[in-house]
């Protein structure tokens, strides 16, 4: 919060129509090594948060957890927070509410998926049922009814190839969630290729950004995935798995050793934790 | 909160006599990263989670969020929190609140520090000034007389080191201090090496356990320590610090590649993820 | 939090066979009022709890909100706190985390109804549909099988009668809670009389403990319900509706006259608000 | 949060120049009903949101905690709020720290006072120390610095009669802070009449806006006020203090006859409440 220049709004992002990079936190400091690291957004992640919980990514944690995750990221950062807010926690109105609590906190795009409440993680085995498209075009409708301001932003992502019925109903749907009002469509693959979305896209008729999560097809690159129509790829939980096998590499190491000395060199220095805190800023206020 | 077994109380760990070792988290699954590693206890830090905040360790992040902080942790493992509590958050009746609302939550240890609120961070060269001994006593005796159960533990930590004040007002502190009703002492030190910590230890009488935070002399071996007298030795930040590192190379690698296949090898696989947020045990309850 | 004194759990209330009196709170000071008018336990109600953040009781509020709600008031007085959960959150994996939830924060007693998720509020004319049977038994079986203490105190409530399905089903569904390892049963109703209720005791076996919310029904007299056969009654909204009342006319009062002196009459003195912050036990701290 | 049309700011009813009043509420409902009742504004008190958790009125709790108070209130209403920040929670970094938190989340007016941290409420029989004048324009100073936007609104609340030091001091302190950048002044007495008050107002420059709060001497008539100089009157607990009676008469009722239907001619029925919570609007959206 330190930072006068004004934020761009998602919205503005996709206006822009250059490739989006968007990469996954679950705190301040996550979204503020995003912004460090030239990214474009964070993806406030229901799978990052919830781990960061040690509890599963299935609707245990709510809205109000969620929504506390996204404001402290976005109060970190210059640049937009995408919040993953699953399935919109409910029904119609759990989707009003949401819409109305998330802007009123600075929080202008979220990505609403087609799954049931309660939802399980799309990487896991596990039925992964869908609402049906009328339903959850209701939701999206309600969402873009009930928002306040021009900023707000809709993704619509559908999980029809995660629950395994194809490219068309993923197309057939992402249509309808165009149709209703919704500013883009993510369209979520656990294939180990492309190749899945590679055929959403050659049929996508492109009135609507297209986004994807190659978390599962990791070595696709982005020149590739924007020139086959992808607006935005999102790394969705990299940096929180790099962090779990760094503390663990440490927390060994430390315990073998029976000292932190020969951690030191693989361990940013304490001045640096300062730095990303803003110490200086603030103590000039002090003064 | 899904094993049955209970954690040992932090009374119970100092009642062994055998060295401890705890390590510093900002987040549940930091808590249980430090119990995989096989350490004794969870260091609750104020500089972790204000710096997971993006904000300085200076009293800024209230009890409320460093509390919420804490009761994620412990509701994550089974080994003990101690929650860093500054300097109690103000005055004698903000230590009594303090006491109330972490007994009540469940935490049972924290470690309280004399200096004035609000506190800045021992690593950052600035004033440090202390509150006179009689009136950190008082805040002692409070604490010790509101707990409701006979597992609460108080941890007193004197910054007389970090404020220049030398070892015999250490001493002289740590004295008033187990007079006051500490459970323990904790001995704060910012020297390059362990020599104060050991003039302190050679005329310490032994009567209340010492704690020592090693980050500015890494290289003493917990061995050692024990056998200078040191009954639990805390590696306060160096998971956050990994965690910094790890992440800023696993975003800056996917930035600069395009991709996120280079990283994968540096990073955990997304079902260690699934392993800590304990899924399987979660989806035994869902048949 | 200040008084010593254990209160008794809601197991033990139920043990002792006399008529219980509960009665509907939103924060930590409509439980102490319930307290100080000599009831017996607090319903910390969704009705009101929700109607305290101006939103419909219809499961928009979250775990998180209501939790805290409860947590505020057990902090606040000596007796047992009775969490009104509404259908547990979602499905049996929202319930169990739940469980882990309340019991950690010091919540023992909670009642979760069998209708489905998000729900509307009983007295609002909607639809009101339930969830089988079958399948809310798995939510009693797993809520019992999580709970940690022997303490947990589970209230399965039946909507049957609300839901128009008469008397027979609501028996039908009370056996099979009961089967499934409930410790209570509240059957609700929005009737005009207390017919319903009787027709529902004069066939149940009495294998546990009946509760009743007289809300539509208002002028039955607990000995009365006490000797029909029912264990707690729970005067759910009455103190929120009679406090709308009082600051209503209040500030009109105040609006009107220009100046506050014509309501110092009708309203507690500021020392009233002391006592009840417990200002004098606070102040002997700070001496 | 259902309403379209955007509040006024807190700035621009002082710019109207009318005679303002406001109300001290705890809670959205009581917000919701200090708009109903035609007020101008809404004060976020601490004293009543301290009295609702069963809390001396003494910086127990936190600026998370009357951060999120405020915060809920904004929601439920489309008058202004005025959040009552005491001391700014510490020092010139809390301050700092208080309005970006504040002014993020969209409460965009403050009053903050010129006593030490932690402060004890002013008609507590106490201490009452001030800190001193730079020191306080200092804070002042900082949260104009730090302010984001245009609206942000600062009202420096001088408790100078409160600690006995007269009006001569009341008026250069409200100098001081007056060419520190505050936005209007708040004069605080605990006397029986509004004397104090008048003597202060005599020799005010009437360069900023004055605000009074008449708890103790509620027979002075807000045109009398306006005539006199105030441009704001608060009407800080008053409704806290009808809900506290009426609550206590309710439940005492209720308890001595044995059921509920003697208290229902002195409540609101069910279905104000659900006209509170809006309900209708929100089943507009459920269709």
């Amino acid at each position: 919060m330190l930072s006068a220049s004004r934020a761009m709004t998602v919205r503005e992002l996709f206006e822009g129509g250059e490739l989006l990079r968007a990469v996954g936190a679950h705190s301040a400091l996550g979204a503020s090594l995003v912004e460090e690291a030239g990214f474009d957004a964070v993806w406030a992640s229901s799978f990052e948060i919830s781990a960061a919980r040690c509890l599963p990514d299935a609707s245990l944690l709510t809205m109000t957890d969620y929504l506390q995750a996204a404001v402290q990221m976005h109060s970190a950062c210059n640049i937009p927070i995408i919040a993953d807010v699953d399935t919109g926690f409910g029904g119609t109105m759990n989707v009003a509410h949401m819409v109305r609590e998330y802007e009123a906190a600075g929080i202008s795009a979220v990505c609403i998926e087609d799954k049931l409440f309660p939802k399980m993680n799309s990487f896991v085995p596990s039925k992964q049922e869908l609402l049906s498209s009328p339903d959850f075009c209701r939701k999206i409708e309600v969402a873009k009814a009930v928002q306040s301001g021009p900023d707000f932003f809709l993704i619509a992502r559908t999980e029809a190839l995660i629950s395994g019925q194809g490219t068309s109903e993923a197309l057939r749907r992402c249509r309808d969630y165009a149709n209703s009002g919704a500013d883009a469509v993510l369209v979520h693959s656990k294939s180990k290729s492309q190749r899945e979305i590679l055929d959403f896209l050659s049929d996508w008729n492109g009135r609507l950004p297209v986004v994807v999560v190659p978390t599962t097809y990791p070595h696709w690159h982005v020149v590739d995935a924007h020139e086959a129509g992808v607006s935005m790829v999102i790394y969705a939980n990299q940096a929180l798995r790099a962090s779990i096998q760094a503390v663990r590499q440490t927390l060994q190491a430390i315990r073998d050793k029976g000292m932190s000395s020969p951690v030191e060199g693989d361990i940013v220095p304490v001045i640096d934790v300062f730095q990303l805190q803003r110490l200086e800023e603030w103590q000039e206020l002090d003064t």
